[in-house]
C-alpha cells in the first residue's frame, strides 16, 4: 500500500487534512492571539505571488492604488443603515488610546484615554472611501474614479478557520465611482471578469461565476457577483465578490458630482475584494494526501534544487554545489507563463530526504536532486508534484540529461499547471447534478461529497424567498449564485412551480 | 521674477510649503480620522517603488518574509518591562467587539462584548513575533532565523504630520534571532548598512549611519543604530533604525535554542525598520518651491508624456496620439537604473498644460509635450524636473528630435538622479560643523536653518547623560547619533572637559 507524506488522508477527515497540510506546509498557524493566524513563509510568498499577479491586473484596469486608514470613526458607519446592520455584530472596537499600570501590576486602559468617539478597526472601507470620494470628486471629468487598496481587515469571527474565516484577514478592496449605473455595472462585471480569469489562470482553479440571490447580497449593495470554486469536499468556497452599490453609499458620504449639463448626481460606486482566502481554495482544490500542490504560477519557487552534500567530503560536496548552482543559474533564465522561472537551492542544514519531502509538502512543482553521482554521469534526478508516484506506490524519480531536463523544465511547469487545472474542472463539472428532484434525498444519500445542484427558479423575492432560504438551511445548503453562463430557463421553478427565470446553483459551503 | 508652482516658498514657510506639496502633488491628505491620513495614488505608488526595491535587498539578506497579528494582547508586554515602559503610553486598545444600537439611535460598543484582555494595536512586533520564533526555533540548526514583516502599525499620537509622525503608518519591521551576541550585531549592522545604502541609492538621499546615544534608544534595546537625513531646514530626520535586542526579549518570550553541546540557551535578537517616513525625508531633501522632484528610481512614472490635443481635429489628434503612443513604447523598452523605465501617457482630459504643472508638482523627472508641429517635424519637447528653468526664469524646455530624445533618456535619467543626491550631500556636509564651541550662541545667531554640529564626548552615562540631555533639550537639540565614520575622538568632551571618546552629531529633529 502506498504511504503519503500526511498521517490523515482526505478521505479519513478532510477538515483534519486540511489543517495538516496548513501545518506541514509552513503555510501558516495559529498565532495564540483569538481569531489571527500567522502566515509563515511558504504561505506569505504564495501571498506575494498573488498580490503581485492581481495587482499587475489591477493596474492594466487603469485603477490606481491608494491607502486609506484602518480605524473607522462610529459616524461614518452610522450613516449607511443598511451596510451598518450586517457589519455592526462583529466588530473590533478602540476605545482607549492609553495604557496605564494597574492594581497588582498588570497593564489596563487607562480611563482618562477614552475615546470621545470609538474608532473601529476596518471590516471594509466604503465608508472611509466614500469620504474621501466626496473630496476628491466635483465633477463628470473626474470619473470614473478608480482606487483600490490592498489591507488588513478585521471582522470579529466566533468560529475561525485559517485562510478561510479569521479575524483579521488580509484583501484588496476596489472602489470606484461612476457617472451612471450603466457604466458602474461594466466595472463591476469587469472586476468579476478578472476574478474569473485570475481563478482560472494563476491558481488553476475552476470557478463558476454568476450573481448571488438577494439575501446574500453584501450589505448596502444592489447586485452582488461572485467566483463559487468547489473544493475537493464538494463544499462551495466563494473566492471573491463584486458588487454595484447604486447611489447608497454616494448619498450617504456625499459622493457628487456635475454633470455636462451643470446639474448635481450622485455617483454610482462598486466595490470588489479577494482576500487569502484563496490560499484556502487553493489548499483544497489541489492539495492530495502528501501535501500542497502549489500552482506554478503562485509558487514562491518553481523549481528546488536539492544538493546531496556528505559533509565528510568537502571535495566532493563542492563539486555538488558547484554543479546545482551553475544548474540554478541555467534554470533561472528560463521562461515560463511569461516570467522568469523561480529556482531555489535548498542549503539548509538538514538530510536531503528531509528536505525532499519537505517541498513535497509544500508543493513545488519541480524538485531536483543532485548528488555526486549526477554530477559525474551529467544527470539530475527529479519529482514532477503533479505525478509524484509509480503504479508501484514508489517516488516516480525520473533520471534525465541535465541538459534535456532545462530544455524541458518551462514546459514541464506548464504541464503541472494544465494538469491542475484540467484535474479540478473535470471534477467541479462532474459534481454539479442537474436531474435532483429531491434535495432532502440527494444529500442525504449522495455519499460524503455530493456536490452541487443546478435548479430552475422563479426568483422569488421577499417572504418566499426567506422560506425558500429556510429550507435549504435545513439541508445546510445555501444558493451560490445564477451562472452567468448557465443555460435558459426553460421549466418550472423548483420550489414554486411557477415558470423558473434562470438557473441557481445549490451546496455546501465554507 | 521667477514664478514658481507653489503659492508658498521653503524660505517663507517651511512647515506650510511641506503641508502644501503633499497637497499638490497628491502624496497624502488629512483623512477625517484622528491622526490617519490618506496615502495618495502618486504617494502610494512612491511607496510601492520603496516596497519592491527594499524588499529586494531584505530577500537578498536571507531574510523571509511572514505576517503577524494586528492585536497583541496586553499580557504580551506586561512580559517586557522595559518595553512596555516605552510603548506603553501611546497605543490603540481595542476593548468591545460588537456595536449595538444605543440611545438615540446611535451605535455604542455592546457591554455584552467587552473582551476579558484587552487586545493593543500593534505599535510594533516584537512580542508577538517572539512567541512565534519561541515556537519555531529548538536547535542550533535553526539559527538565525530571519523574518520580515510589511505591515501597519498605530502608535497614538497627539500632534501629527503627514508621512513623518501619524497615529497609523506603513512600514517594515525586520526581526531575527542568533546564536550569540557576535551574530546578532553583524546581522543589526547589515541592516544598517542595507538603509544607508537604500537612503543614498533609491532615494538620494545622504544619510549619516552612526550609534544612537543610550537615552535615544528603543525600548528594550541594548544598542540602537540609526541613518539620520538632514531636511533643507536643517533639521534631522531619522530614516530607519537597527536595533541589538540582546536577550531581553528571548528571556521574555521563552526564545531558546539546544547549542551544539546539549545546552539550552536564549537566542540574542535583533528588530530593524524603515517606514513611509522615508517618504518626508524624500519631500524635504528633494521638493523645491515647484514641488516634489521624485527621484528617479522611487518615481512610479519617470517619464511622463503629455499629448496636446485639440479635441476639435480628430484626424490631428489620432496623429498625436499614435505618435505619443509609439514614442511610449520606445522608450519603455529602455532600461535605467538596471529595470524597464517606467513611462506614463497621460490621456486624461484636461488641458495640456495643467497636466504639465501637475507632473512639475508632483515630481515626475521627465515631462514630454507632444503636439501636431512635433509629429510634422519629428521632434518632442521635454522638461527635465532637477533643471525646471532657464536663467531668464522661463521654463528650460528642450526640443530635440525624437530619436536623440530617445537616445538620450535613461541617462537623463541616471543624470537627474545624480544630480538630486550630489545637490543634498553638498548641504549635507556643509552644514556639519566641527567648531562650534557654543551652542546656545551657534543655534541662537545662525539663521533659520543652521544645521548640525559635531562635537566630541566623553559618552557620560546615567546622571551626566540627563544633565546633558536636558542642557540640549532647552535649546531644542537632541543626539542625533555617534557617526560610524566620524573621525577618532582627540580632544576633552564637550560637556565634561574629561577626554572624549568618540565624537556625536547634535541637531533639531523632526
Amino acid at each position: 500500500m502506498k504511504k503519503s507524506a500526511l498521517s490523515v488522508t482526505r478521505e479519513d477527515n478532510f477538515a483534519e487534512w486540511y489543517q495538516q497540510v496548513i501545518a506541514e506546509a509552513d503555510l501558516a498557524e495559529e498565532s495564540g492571539v483569538r481569531g489571527c493566524m500567522v502566515i509563515r513563509s511558504w504561505g506569505y510568498g504564495i501571498w506575494e505571488r498573488i498580490q503581485h499577479l492581481m495587482d499587475t491586473e489591477i493596474k492594466k484596469a487603469g485603477v490606481e492604488n491608494c491607502y486609506f486608514p484602518l480605524f473607522i470613526p462610529l459616524s461614518y458607519f452610522e450613516k449607511e443603515a443598511d451596510h451598518v446592520d450586517g457589519f455592526a455584530k462583529e466588530m473590533a472596537v478602540v476605545t482607549h488610546h492609553r495604557l496605564v499600570s494597574g492594581e497588582g501590576g498588570g497593564l489596563v486602559p487607562d480611563a482618562e484615554s477614552r475615546l470621545e468617539e470609538p474608532l473601529v478597526v476596518r471590516p471594509t472601507s466604503e465608508t472611509v472611501i466614500g469620504q474621501a470620494m466626496a473630496r476628491w470628486i466635483q465633477s463628470w471629468r473626474n470619473l470614473p474614479l478608480k482606487v483600490n487598496q490592498w489591507a488588513n481587515v478585521v471582522r470579529w469571527e466566533m468560529r475561525t478557520r485559517m485562510f478561510l474565516r479569521t479575524s483579521e484577514f488580509l484583501w484588496q478592496e476596489g472602489h470606484t465611482a461612476h457617472a451612471d449605473e450603466a457604466d458602474a455595472m461594466k466595472e463591476m462585471l469587469r472586476a468579476l471578469e478578472m476574478y474569473r480569469s485570475f481563478a482560472e489562470g494563476p491558481l488553476a482553479m475552476p470557478v463558476i461565476a454568476g450573481e448571488k440571490p438577494e439575501n446574500e447580497r453584501f450589505p448596502g449593495a444592489v447586485t452582488t457577483y461572485s467566483i463559487e470554486a468547489m473544493m475537493q469536499d464538494g463544499k462551495a468556497l466563494q473566492a471573491g465578490t463584486s458588487h454595484y452599490l447604486g447611489t447608497s453609499f454616494a448619498q450617504a458620504a456625499g459622493i457628487k458630482y456635475q454633470d455636462r449639463e451643470g446639474g448635481q448626481q450622485y455617483c454610482h460606486t462598486t466595490s470588489w475584494g479577494t482576500s487569502t482566502r484563496m490560499i484556502g481554495g487553493v489548499i483544497m482544490t489541489h492539495g492530495d494526501d502528501d501535501g500542497l500542490r502549489c500552482p506554478p504560477q503562485i509558487a514562491p519557487h518553481q523549481i528546488v534544487i536539492i544538493p546531496m552534500l556528505r559533509e565528510k567530503d568537502a571535495e566532493e560536496d563542492n563539486k555538488v554545489l558547484s554543479y546545482a548552482s551553475s544548474l540554478q543559474a541555467e534554470l533561472s533564465a528560463l521562461s515560463a507563463f511569461g516570467e522568469a522561472v523561480r529556482v531555489h537551492l535548498d542549503l539548509k542544514s538538514e538530510k536531503a530526504s528531509n528536505k525532499r519531502w519537505a517541498w513535497v509538502k509544500k508543493g513545488a512543482p519541480l524538485i531536483v536532486e543532485v548528488g555526486p553521482r549526477d554530477v559525474e554521469g551529467g544527470n539530475v534526478a527529479y519529482l514532477r508534484r503533479d505525478r509524484l508516484y509509480k503504479d508501484n506506490g514508489k517516488p516516480d524519480s525520473q533520471f534525465p540529461a541535465r541538459a534535456e531536463f532545462v530544455a524541458d523544465a518551462a514546459a514541464m511547469l506548464e504541464e503541472v499547471h494544465a494538469g491542475l487545472h484540467a484535474e479540478a474542472k473535470a471534477r467541479l463539472d462532474r459534481n454539479i447534478h442537474r436531474n435532483v428532484t429531491d434535495l432532502q434525498e440527494f444529500y442525504g444519500n449522495s455519499g460524503k461529497y455530493p456536490g452541487w445542484v443546478e435548479l430552475q427558479w422563479s426568483k422569488p423575492t421577499g417572504a418566499v424567498l426567506d422560506k425558500v432560504v429556510d429550507q435549504l438551511k435545513e439541508l445546510k445548503l445555501t444558493i451560490r449564485n445564477v451562472p452567468v453562463d448557465a443555460a435558459p430557463a426553460n421549466g418550472d421553478c423548483f420550489f414554486t412551480g411557477e415558470p423558473a427565470v434562470e438557473r441557481i446553483l445549490i451546496g455546501r459551503a465554507y
